[in-house]
């Protein structure tokens, strides 16, 4: 009943052997034995489920699915950054609802060929981005599948606050971001094009660097409504008026586009302002707050909230290219 | 950066279009839109990330993934059946914990083609198991893929009891089943065999019927230890005997053989027993309990927890033939 599957690229098998020697239990073994999990773990990998504390008496939860080919290329990633990446677009969701994440569940489906050094390496990168935002590995599962697909579930607190939606956006609101904008786009285009420099812009593309704590603190200072960038800023921009029933006026000028992106762009006959505006998968967070309210640290006002509908730059459709990323395109 | 993949099995592109022609929000409005959301949801689809209460302070999280061809197949059963098994297999996790089920979560990972009518009728048998349970789809993810790949995170609330883990059985424990066994591996072995017939062996493996509220009944009672029987008898009594620490001896005599099973068996030169000890994914639930409880309604005695290691039938080692289910083998 095992799927048979093709070989998968990536290092060639090694003392190590293939996932299919190492067989589920063995596999399981080696992503969680002797890891620290999370704090408020009340019962860890092992059992049928993983019990956490929710202290708050509510729990912010997302899960997202990567599959190779669609969303990372193990040619152009090691599989720790696969791994990184994955977990990073989660926990920037949990952050995004101004919560503070709490733990991971992994689900991973992967040819039984798959070298362990792989999902060693994969393993490796989830726990290293998961301890950048404090958390760990808490559950999941392992089956066998001709592709390698990554789905990722996320925990999170809200520390006793309101969860920060996309709808809470109000007319004179300000428009604040923290993060970076275009940097995985500029990569993506690298990368596309064979190149191998500049290693910042391909870094930035293979793992993103989401402000975890960022958004928390948005929450605390009031923000009103808030979204990670992973479809782009008009688009995620458009999601945040969209659901709050309002227009969201962008000042160009106020919009940064890092002088390292100019250069890559202007090396490979590209447009930064178009990874800036439309690029997604930085993870940065968009956030609206009252006016008058300070901005937290690393925040910086980018536009307005108005009456209306819809994203406009300075004042202005922006129309020169099409907005973010939608599946099944 | 959309993966092809071949066309899916199951009905041909309808007037409703593939989901590709749909779109990836399109897609999620169809899966949500108009649906009842379970009565702790604080926040449902359509954000960054969910909100549920957690009223315990605690919150019981597991999460499945099911791979076209590993765990199902479309000429075997309908996307409704593969939608309401996927469910069923996370419910029944949270549940062993002594859990209500609370909510889920969904990743789909489907090629561009399928037609929406077959995600309509797996997101129809997906929100059919989640109401047996009295629970919702809150949140999720669809991505393109080249295969249907199906990830379920099912969310629980222990309503203030401890969590039944798999290591709390003790010697003088006795051993007690809630729920079928051996009627999906019958159903396996019928289907198989390429016959039609009988339909009730042929829907107990393509939808399973894990006895939801026996689970928290159980952990009410004063249940020590639980699993769901997803490996099969003897192996997830193993699982059982070796969490815990202890040996666990099976009364044959008390194991249930449906006479439909025998039927069944027969009609098709197998071993209804055999079934019964090694065929998994039925999703019995398999508890201890001190002696002297009196075990809740719809749980029968198979045996008794002892001092040592390992599983036994009546005091002997059962090596007849293979016991459970392992991925990569």
């Amino acid at each position: 009943m095992c799927a048979a599957g093709e070989p998968p690229p990536g290092p060639p098998p090694s003392d190590l052997g293939s996932v299919a020697e190492l067989g589920e239990f063995g596999l399981i073994a080696r992503i969680t034995a002797g890891r620290a999990l999370p704090p408020g773990t009340v019962l860890g990998p092992g059992d049928d489920a993983a019990v956490l504390t929710a202290a708050d008496g509510r729990v912010v939860v997302t899960t997202d699915v990567l599959v190779e080919g669609v969303h990372f290329r193990l040619d152009w990633s090691t599989p720790h950054q696969v791994g990184r990446k994955a977990v990073a677009a989660n926990l920037a969701d949990v952050a995004a609802m101004g919560a503070m994440p709490t733990a991971l569940l992994v689900g991973l489906a992967m040819p039984g060929r798959t070298p362990v050094p792989t999902v060693d390496d994969l393993v490796a990168g989830m726990w290293e981005e998961a301890g950048q935002a404090g958390v760990g590995i808490v559950g999941g599962d392992v089956v066998s599948c001709t592709e390698l697909v990554v789905s990722v579930t996320a925990l999170g607190d809200l520390q006793g606050r309101a969860p920060v939606t996309r709808s809470g956006a109000r007319p004179g609101d300000v428009l604040g971001l923290c993060g970076r904008l275009g940097w995985s786009a500029a990569g993506l285009a690298v990368l596309r094009r064979g190149l191998h420099a500049p290693l910042a812009v391909l870094d930035a593309h293979r793992v993103p660097q989401p402000p975890y704590r960022a958004g928390p603190q948005a929450a605390a200072a009031g923000a009103t409504a808030m979204i990670d960038v992973s479809d782009g800023l008009l688009a995620d921009a458009g999601h945040l008026a969209e659901a709050s029933g309002v227009g969201i006026d962008i000042d160009s000028a106020a919009v940064p586009v890092a002088s390292r992106l100019v250069e890559v762009a202007v090396a490979v006959g590209a447009d930064a302002r178009h990874w800036v505006f439309t690029g997604g998968e930085d993870h940065a967070l968009l956030a609206c707050f009252p006016a008058g309210v300070a901005l937290p640290t690393g925040w910086t006002v980018l536009g307005m909230v108005r009456p209306g509908r819809g994203v406009t730059v300075d004042g202005r459709p922006y129309d020169l290219f099409p907005a973010g990323w939608e599946h099944f395109c």
